[in-house]
């Protein structure tokens, strides 16, 4: 390949050189050395080109903010803050020096705004284009899938969907125009975390990384109660309307993309007066419904899997 | 594929299953819960088949092992004791349950030896197996690459080479039979860790995970010293005639392999009287020199990279 690992080094720690006091040492040594606490957050997640992300749908800038938003979220979820990140990448020796400096810069972005450094990483070298990223957090007190109780109401930190309607625009290869098909498009190439969304008096939460009917399932059996989400209740919603006009513009199916779309990153909890928007309530049983007008809708499985998909 | 993620997942929480006290939350949620340390040591490694690792010389079980142990070891070197693993991995959907099954638990007991706990984890598909470990650890005081000085002596856990040698075998395809060259075939495969070598009063250590000449080089420019490596002080190691025994029998070139080979994860160390195998001397100077009788050794450039080989 045209790079040597010391050029592409060079670039990772000038991208991400940091002065923060919560770092001992950073990259450069066999190991980061870092101020920890006493509730640590770890989680790990990667993305592989042509499954999790495309090179000609999305940007090297976009790629790393998507990726580093989506473990910074998992963070979120446990109603934590992101300290730290550990960037592990398989490069395939076509990317150009100036496309993996971008690629680090939006991981280094969306860090900062996260509050988080990255202070470590791996490079090897792949057939295909992978990165696995570790975020460390920390947090006084968790909240966990397992304490939704019967009465709580369900509330996300925005309304979900926009992400997959920026995906269905882009593989159905829509030539959109106008601020909601943008919109679309900028959700699911570099998803907005709800950072100020406060979950803190939570009884449950999770990030909606897969769909509110894949994540909202675990939250329901994890806790032994049953998840209702109330079709008027998202209906109601301000930005239901635009979100509406775009599917009809394009003919997508607008629930669809709320229910069984994910990687805007989201928050969905349960509680009791919380802020976000209220889609539904908890209540005895197992499992997740969809109603309208009281009655139970079909909705189509979920097909879509990281895991599955060919 | 024919597993399903739920199916790949169950195992795993299985192999994973945990009561380590240390964990407040495993797998299961958005991210892990567990206790974390005044100074923590973070490093991560992606490990990639047919760079790092092949299927058809290593069973799934020594390649977990070994993918874990190159991770640990960058804790060991920093004075740390590893904590946490978390492990994302991608398969091709070619890999059977037992596969990843005895995969997983070769990361498993590999972590139970060096008192860590496999915490969290991600699965994606790829045409790729890779596996990305990140390993969080702690320590009172560490020890970083940077603090050598002249004066002091050079220290070797153990011997290297015998991965080298393992390698060589495996990659020429030789039928060997014996004890020595079973050594070293099950050192390639499975190193073992050096957990019990008191490297605590050490003025700067590294894993050797590329090679002595390597890694020695980078520590005598960290430290801004010159690294002295002495031949005769190596050929008067008791094992070193073993190495060497082995090395005539199927025509490898003993030095190189000690020299020039990484993979059985010894921690190299500098400091006065520490146990473990002397090497040679720091002096002033820069980089890192071989010498025989005084005279400096003409060694061949460690070729091997995990980022540029084809």
């Amino acid at each position: 390949m045209g790079l040597s690992e010391e050029q592409v080094i060079a670039v990772l720690a000038d991208v991400f050189s940091s002065q923060d006091p919560r770092v001992i040492l950073g990259i450069g040594d066999d190991a980061a050395l870092v101020h920890g606490s006493q509730q640590q957050i770890l989680t790990t997640d990667i993305a592989v080109e042509g499954i999790h992300f495309r090179t000609d749908w999305s940007s090297a800038y976009e790629i790393g903010r998507r990726i580093a938003a989506a473990n910074i979220s998992d963070v979120l979820s446990m109603n934590g803050h992101c300290d730290y990140l550990l960037v592990a990448a398989t490069l395939t020796g076509n990317e150009s020096i100036d496309w993996i400096r971008d690629l680090a810069q939006g991981i280094q972005d969306q860090a900062s705004e996260a509050g988080a450094v990255v202070v470590g990483g791996d490079l090897a070298r792949s057939q295909i284009l992978s990165i696995a990223i570790t975020a460390v957090g920390h947090t006084d007190s968790a909240t966990r899938r397992s304490g939704a109780a019967v009465g709580d109401s369900i509330y996300l930190s925005s309304l979900t969907g926009w992400s997959a309607a920026g995906l269905e625009i882009l593989s159905r290869g829509l030539s959109t125009s106008g601020a909601l098909a943008a919109r679309a498009l900028n959700e699911y190439r570099a998803p907005t975390l709800d950072m100020k969304v406060d979950f803190s008096a939570a009884t449950s939460m999770s990030d909606v990384s897969d769909a509110i009917l894949i994540q909202g399932a675990q939250m329901a059996n994890a806790s032994q109660v049953k998840f209702e989400i109330k079709v008027e209740d998202i209906e109601a919603l301000p930005e239901f309307a635009e979100l509406s006009a775009l599917a009809s513009e394009i003919g997508g199916n607008v629930l669809d993309w709320i229910l069984q779309g994910g990687e805007d990153h989201a928050l969905l909890a349960t509680g009791v007066n919380l802020p976000g928007v209220r889609i539904g309530v908890v209540v005895e049983g197992s499992g997740i419904s969809v109603l309208r007008g009281g009655q139970k809708i079909e909705m189509a499985p979920v097909a879509w899997s990281h895991f599955n998909q060919d």
